[in-house]
């Protein structure tokens, strides 16, 4: 059965709920274990054993935020070992806007240095789902979809 | 067959060179139409009937040339017609040193805005091949790799 | 006299009202002589005899429109001439969500390619003002202030 | 006296010996103070209190050291004391090749959220000083001439 991991790092609570929604749109396909993990419980095996990873952080000046970029850094244990798994990101952002994209590019580039795939999003936000505040309707349902997405490919992928 | 285009602006002939051991990179797999064309000659029923989409460009000002996005903007005629179809963007830089990875990016982001589907690249430069200057045979086997890479997503994909 | 350029390109109106408030903005401070003028129109001495250059562009695709693509490749011919002027970028999105950020990063990357000086955004949209749609009363109060900013800064580098 | 912070994250200390060769350029231009401190040892008061501040990082994954974002993270702490400073980064990489322009990028994408100041390099890399493996003579020159001009930016600001 594919694997999903689904990694976060919240603080409000917004990104975890981004991440629950994300989880629900995997979910609903099928056939897929997805696990939903805080990025500091995140093993490498973590990294090494799933299919898709998919990556959550708030917006912090532009960029993931430390605990998520610990992940990253730690993640060069399996370098080489990642190539052809799909990679997703998503971010929320608080009080400070601005720098959602590059905070979500931050991510992906990390996924595309370890050899994986990204795909995008043509309605929505582009590069990944991103919530300004707490999450509303419209973010969640963008947020189920996403999962969907992800969940699609990787089955393609198998 | 899967088909898959390459579409390259080249004005020193360093460009449509890596655009060469792409192609040969796509053709020793066999099963694979590929299309090497000019951009300028690139139409949207070509990005439409392809299963896979590269895109070379030189390095102007750290984003890809003005004939490119001519090709990306007019794109827009077909947009939704390219969700899940494979990605990948090379460049080469001139005598001007720097941008050649936030011009990769620049082609990519469109890609990604198109839902399209990206992969990096473990080994090597790793959001696309990059040449400074002319292509020497480290980098023309980068190209060929990337033509491999490539292939072979568009082919697990299908 | 310090001089700035705002240059644009717009084809829903909705960059050209940015740029408008950006203009606002920019005489409001008094001596400052500043050129609004589409990108289409504008020259190679208007960019060299600016102390600011300020461009929108809407948003195609995550990066700037062909049409301000043009005019940053034809800047090649006053290359090495623009070091130490300073920089602003803003955009408007239409229907097409996500790509704005990367889309101000993609002109500011060729300010910063000439050697120019580029000031981010405390308050409001971090890297360059950004409109969804048309600009209601908060963008074009924040189009007003990024005047100001830039010509408060070109001011001080005099 | 203007003061210039270079704060930097070295492991193999190829980072820690640009930072040595940015601190030559700042105080050959005389009249600057200029600190030279490990990232773990700045402090958010050393920030506040410098008119530049210039972060280098190792590039790991394409963006930032996890120690170097710590540094970004905590500099929450004096959002808003930071407006009008100004900011430059530099960036080595080892092994791993690639992702040297989105390192800095995402260093300066925080300078720009805080409201800060930044310049390109219109001769050499343009973003800002990049190293592959241990700087060489062209490499320590280049960060030299960086440090000039930073120092002379700060100094026309003042």
């Amino acid at each position: 059965m594919a694997r999903v991991l689904i990694s976060y790092f919240s603080k409000s609570g917004n990104t975890k709920e981004m991440a629950q929604s994300i989880k629900e749109g995997l979910d609903s396909l099928g056939d897929i274990d997805v696990d939903l993990k805080k990025v500091q419980d995140t093993t490498i095996e973590d990294l090494r054993s799933s299919d898709g990873i998919v990556i959550g952080s708030p917006t912090y000046f532009g960029v993931m935020a430390t605990q998520v970029k610990q992940l990253i850094d730690n993640s060069i244990q399996c370098y080489g070992k990642l190539v052809g798994k799909v990679g997703g990101a998503f971010t929320s952002s608080g009080m400070i806007g601005g720098g959602n994209e590059t905070t979500i590019m931050s991510i992906l580039q990390g996924f595309l240095i370890h050899g994986m795939i990204v795909q995008g999003v043509q309605k929505g936000n582009h590069y990944g789902p991103v919530s300004v505040g707490a999450p509303d309707q419209e973010v969640r349902d963008e947020c189920v979809q996403y999962g969907n997405m992800i969940g699609e490919l990787v089955k393609r992928l198998r």
